[in-house]
């Protein structure tokens, strides 16, 4: 037997693995705004569902055709059912792209992923396991706006260009026109990671689908764990033309969502008015919250997501951050150039926000 | 925007994709034999469990520690909860071994997957996917008996060397002393293979986990889509010591089983009688299938699993399988060298096994 190195490849020895929010139990009494999850419970359909499950489908390998997720997928969105691939989260389909189409290569032309930054953590971690080479263009900033580098990434010609929209960790909506102008100067794969669309408000939701209509190499990922209100769950899914979604579906698990998701997920995106609602609620109380922390002297951007990116005044971000923690409130703080004098928010229910703002009134 | 062949890596444009065993709609009155699935439902008292969840955990993201999981399959199996790892399926775990350790490369050494053949077909998808190299070394075969070529694999040396035991299509077991000195013999990681093992009957569940024990470089995969009856549920583990898992870790996703796969698994994995008894009734019905088939002039090779490889008289194999299916039964026929006279059957309850060989009669 050969020392632990050997073991594993040199791309694992020399990352690390990504660093996913901390996860109190339930009933510990921590309130728990640290990973964006919807406050609210899902769709009273869904639990029912939930009650309702027929048990054959334990017992039985789920269908790796997802017929009943995909119907009810293509007909909320009006999109034909051989344009969808469902993941155990989105995740997962995140890890097919990379996987289907990122690699490095002595021999041939590198294969990269590109992203505008800051952004979601886990496409670093993702070209770090393939691994695969990065090209990260900063936003433009002005102001509190955040500029799509365009050009830059089109000139970049990555094999997996990534844009979240709306981002995080700052909330903002990149414009359909920016998005437009991207997907038609890229040769490769352009991901529209829209896992906090549901909270974008008025049009948004469809308007990106336009792009897969018009563009080979747009696939738009969705996610029921923000909105929908299922992160325990595990389903997310992928509109693309099925020329697309053919690579993706090789390096598919044949069975990586299951039997309980496909089915609650199908009933959760069947009621379209009660994700509505209770993402009217958070827009409401994000709205609120942000004012409540600008009257504390936060620096707080706009938000189309169910988090605030804010600036606590006077450098105080880890203190905070610290406090809140043994308080019982959990938020985040990313410990890198650029956010480490911010932190991120999940916007609670009322209550829970009221408790979290007096916590940093007690702090400061 | 480029032609269709230059979004993906070329091991993907050159591989075909894994395919599933056939998926009828449950109640489309579908004998489904084809894909090992348990004939009985899990315990009651996972649906007790599913009937009481907690929508609270549908909301939030799973434990990314498995903590409670962890817990249960450390007590039952006698080993530290810090030694076991979970996947959406021991299909996931797979997944996990080859991308840590597994890759082509053209400046550095190789590092291959090796296997005995014939085997699960999945091992040969995911070295494809990576893409790996792969040494297929063959079973050597006397009467019934299919001896693990101890040797071969060593001298390969493969980063990952896979042996399924109960092994499938085969239905046999490896002998421990073989798995031992194959053990002892390899510098990279050796994966057992246990999806079948609770049918394997006394003593084998616990005695590979004593390689585990004994070999750094040893892991034990199980599943609860066999012996649970929760195929439809996605959820595996494996168990290996912390510096193996470590490696592992790193390119699990964070939230890859879900929170209601992790809460009915533990339950299932505490109910060992209950998985005792449906085996004992699967294992009994298993040997009235294969006298049955016998009587048939079918040759049945021994088997520990909750399935039969078997060999119909005259060379009827695939006329079997297309006959059956039309009749609403669904087996499987592996179209490949040295399997292609073969079929792989499901052992489902006496009444599905019966109607069955009268289907086979009939063909006759």
């Amino acid at each position: 037997m050969t020392s632990q190195a050997d073991w594993f490849r040199p791309a694992i020895n020399n990352m690390q693995g990504y660093q996913p929010g901390e996860w109190p139990e339930p009933n510990a009494g921590v309130l728990k705004l640290n990973s964006n999850e919807n406050p609210y419970l899902p769709s009273p359909k869904v639990l029912a569902a939930l009650a309702d499950f027929n048990s054959e489908l334990l017992r039985r390998y789920p269908d790796p055709q997802a017929t009943e997720f995909f119907r009810v997928v293509g007909e909320t969105l009006e999109i034909p059912t051989d344009w969808v691939i469902a993941g155990n989260g989105s995740d997962d389909l995140l890890t097919m792209l990379v996987r289907a189409c990122a690699e490095n290569s002595t021999n041939r032309k590198e294969r990269i992923l590109a992203y505008p930054m800051p952004t979601y953590v886990l496409y670093r971690t993702l070209a770090a396991i393939q691994p695969a080479g990065t090209v990260e263009i900063p936003y433009e900033v002005e102001g509190d706006e955040w500029r799509l580098p365009i050009e830059k990434l089109i000139t970049t010609q990555a094999a997996v260009t990534l844009v979240a929209t709306p981002n995080s960790p700052t909330g903002h909506v990149v414009p359909m026109g920016d998005l437009r102008s991207l997907a038609d100067g890229l040769n490769g794969v352009l991901v529209i990671d829209e896992a906090y669309v549901d909270f974008a408000g008025e049009g948004a939701p469809q308007a990106s689908l336009a792009l897969v209509r018009e563009f080979e190499n747009v696939i738009v990922l969705r996610t029921l764990s923000k909105g929908y209100g299922l992160a325990g769950l595990r389903i997310g899914f992928g509109c693309a033309q099925p020329r697309l979604l053919a690579g993706l579906r090789k390096v598919k698990d044949s069975y990586n969502v299951d039997a309980i998701a496909l089915k609650l997920g199908a009933v959760a995106i069947a009621d379209q008015a009660y994700k509505e609602a209770i993402a009217q609620k958070v827009i409401g109380d994000r709205e609120q919250l942000a004012t409540d922390l600008r009257t504390r002297k936060f620096r707080v951007w706009p938000s189309f997501t169910n988090f605030l990116l804010v600036q606590p005044p006077n450098n105080t971000a880890q203190l905070l951050y610290q406090g809140l923690k043994e308080k019982q409130i959990m938020i985040r703080y990313f410990n890198e150039p650029g956010l480490d004098d911010k932190l991120r928010i999940t916007v609670g229910k009322p209550e829970q926000n009221a408790r979290m703002v007096s916590a940093i009134e007690e702090l400061l």
